[in-house]
């Protein structure tokens, strides 16, 4: 049987621009991993009439149809009602998940209101998804050989009750005898069509697992996808395809899954016990306002010095004068001592520091996006980097502390 | 006549989820502004025969549809030629059109295919809607009491391409005598509720101009929307509205449209000619950052030290020894002696300093969201404000970093 889904999202505050609809998307991505074709996405508002007409629309053109939306406790939310009517379903009291709305009541020592109890009303015969986290249960039927699953709103409730239930209810439908496995691969410092160049023949051939490269931010992400009936024979061909692509393209890679660079960063600051401080001129903080947005920073940051103005960089960081007149301070030489100072004063074993133009004027003559970056690390002589990158100021500032992220994993990988 | 609109995104790619319909969400909120009801989007793939059945159903429920994307160079852009069969009409060239693309790939050096060509095909009898940042023109036509507008899917193109020429289509079209203004009032250092309480009465009783908020991210914004033929007699009727609402929120009001607090601030230090430096604790470069992403920051901003350790506070910053063994970095005492030595050590009017926990472990026994704000300006008593934030660590160092920025709009606004 072919599947044929589409995805109704209930709710007006759509249909006036004040959300997006980002669950289509999420819902979308989720299916195609399933190997589930999407057809449409339909958003109608909180209106009986017209909702009834696109359920009676869907009916006709797919055999999986998503709702998401409308199954909360006012009186716009009618979801579960219209699809009753539509269907000819009753709606009756799921006990478990009146339960669940009493206590929450009790526990928060809030009075529940009738409404509320509606939250708890589901389609008979259906099969239910538990919400964990919130109120009103998602549910799902087949009628017809046609499946309904009605999904909560809120994408905080939405997202995990179909990651964790509605997922299982498909394979078991379906009966999706394989196991889809996903590997996300990251990589920094290669650009996206250099490193599909490196790897095209291997995308190319490649039927399972599946590769899709995908870039954002100066990054490129590869996500590997692997079905078979036995989880472990999957992760077997993640890995066996995962080496063909790193013995390509392996210096570049960083990371798996939703990591960072500056959690890459903390997590081998932390293993090699090693801390670090900046001297940051063109980044303006963005370096240690990164590093110390990920918990525990202070185990492996001291501190650091935003030295804007070269009488910042003269009198508290200690550059010397010399070099501010002769170099500038868009200069390897003041990149170099930069990183050496902010280490020195900071008493930490790593310096790392950013000197250069973010526009959008040109400084010193040196053209924008021309950017120096040192590191610093006792007992080894000071590297200096230069860039010249391209881009909004923003865009520059950016780069510049993934640069730095990136150099710094590079050096801890190395030493002991 | 009642407007019912549809909008059609077209694109196989919002259906595998890679990238959201932002574009609806776009043309619904310019769309409620002009008045015009919408009432379902929906998103079908590069496949021509759903997309004609999508447009049959379209004509059924909705008078004006606007289709976004499938205009490109491609064979899978197929809006055009689909619509162009279910209505019966040809193609033609638009030789401005044709004109352009061909400047474009003389300047660009670049040979021109043929199916760059097929971007300059137009459906007969339309109007043509210009395209400032692209090659594919849009455009609008009237059959049958239905209008057609089909835009192009990049939001960079489809958005000026309806702000300029598509909203004043409509205006024509419909004969919409009245001019709609908004204006977008923003709000710090209260919270949606109260703000909401404290104007509901204006709220209810507006019919012209009418006052919508939205809360995020901290910050609450007020959009006032006028209608009248008579551009002076809306905007005038903003400025009698504003003035009653400000009577009464005035004082957390921060600036209009899409300004932030930072480049607020970084208008009054101009003005004012002054200059800020930081002292970052818990916020870790986040000030910094914040107020470097501006241009012509050095102007104004000389530097500061992220000080993430009592040693860095003691020996780089001068903070007494004896504050931190007695009081703690997270006291109102430290913030005082950050703020003060900031603004010395940098030779700056202003020093402003963040200290605090911003999770998740406690500190020195103080809680969760404790913060300290200290602000030291020459000629007056440093100030220290205390907070107690709710919220994730990200939160919390945001709210501190957007309340430095508002106590410092204060002070700047106060004095001469």
């Amino acid at each position: 049987m072919s599947i044929r889904t589409e995805i109704i999202a209930v709710g007006s505050e759509l249909l006036l621009g004040q959300i997006v609809n980002s669950n289509a998307q999420f819902l979308s991505l989720e299916l195609a991993e399933l190997g589930m074709n999407v057809y449409y996405h339909t958003v109608v508002g909180d209106n009986p009439t017209r909702l009834e007409q696109a359920v009676k629309i869907a009916k006709e053109r797919s055999n999986v149809i998503i709702f998401t939306g409308g199954l909360g406790p006012t009186k716009d939310d009618l979801t579960k009602e219209t699809i009753a009517k539509t269907l000819g379903k009753k709606l009756v009291f799921d006990q478990e998940a009146l339960d669940s709305i009493e206590q929450y009541f009790v526990q928060t020592k809030r009075i529940m209101s009738e409404n509320n109890k509606k939250q708890a009303l589901v389609l008979e015969d259906s099969f239910i998804l538990k919400n964990d986290y919130g109120m009103a249960p998602g549910m799902a039927l087949n009628v017809d050989q046609t499946i309904y699953m009605l999904l909560p709103g809120p994408p905080s409730e939405m997202k995990p009750m179909f990651q964790n239930y509605g997922r299982e209810y498909f394979e078991k439908q379906f009966g999706f005898q394989e196991k889809i496995i996903s590997r996300v691969l990251r990589y920094f410092g290669i650009g996206e069509s250099q490193l599909e160049t490196d790897i095209q023949d291997i995308i190319d051939e490649q039927l399972n697992p599946t590769v899709a490269p995908l870039a954002a931010d100066g990054e490129v992400t590869l996500r590997l996808t692997a079905k078979h009936q036995d989880e472990h024979v999957a992760n077997q061909l993640l890995d066996e395809l995962e080496q063909k692509i790193q013995s390509r393209v392996g210096e570049f890679f960083y990371g798996y899954e939703q990591t960072t660079l500056p959690q890459e960063l903390k997590k081998l600051l932390l293993a090699k016990q090693k801390t670090v401080s900046a001297a940051e001129s063109l980044t303006g903080g963005m370096f240690s306002e990164q590093i110390t947005a990920l918990d525990g920073a202070s185990q492996l940051f001291k501190g650091s010095l935003v030295c804007y103005t070269n009488e910042m960089k003269e009198q508290l960081l200690n550059v010397s004068k010399q070099t501010l007149d002769k170099n500038g301070a868009v200069s390897e030489e003041c990149a170099k001592e930069m990183a050496d100072q902010i280490r020195k004063l900071s008493n930490s074993d790593i310096g790392i520091s950013f000197t250069g133009v973010a526009g959008p004027q040109p400084l010193e003559d040196k053209p924008v996006g021309t950017v120096f970056m040192g590191i610093s690390f006792s007992g080894k002589e000071t590297q200096v980097y230069r860039f010249h990158f391209a881009g909004s100021r923003n865009g520059i500032r950016v780069r510049t502390v993934k640069y730095g992220c990136h150099y710094l994993v590079k050096l801890l990988s190395e030493i002991e």
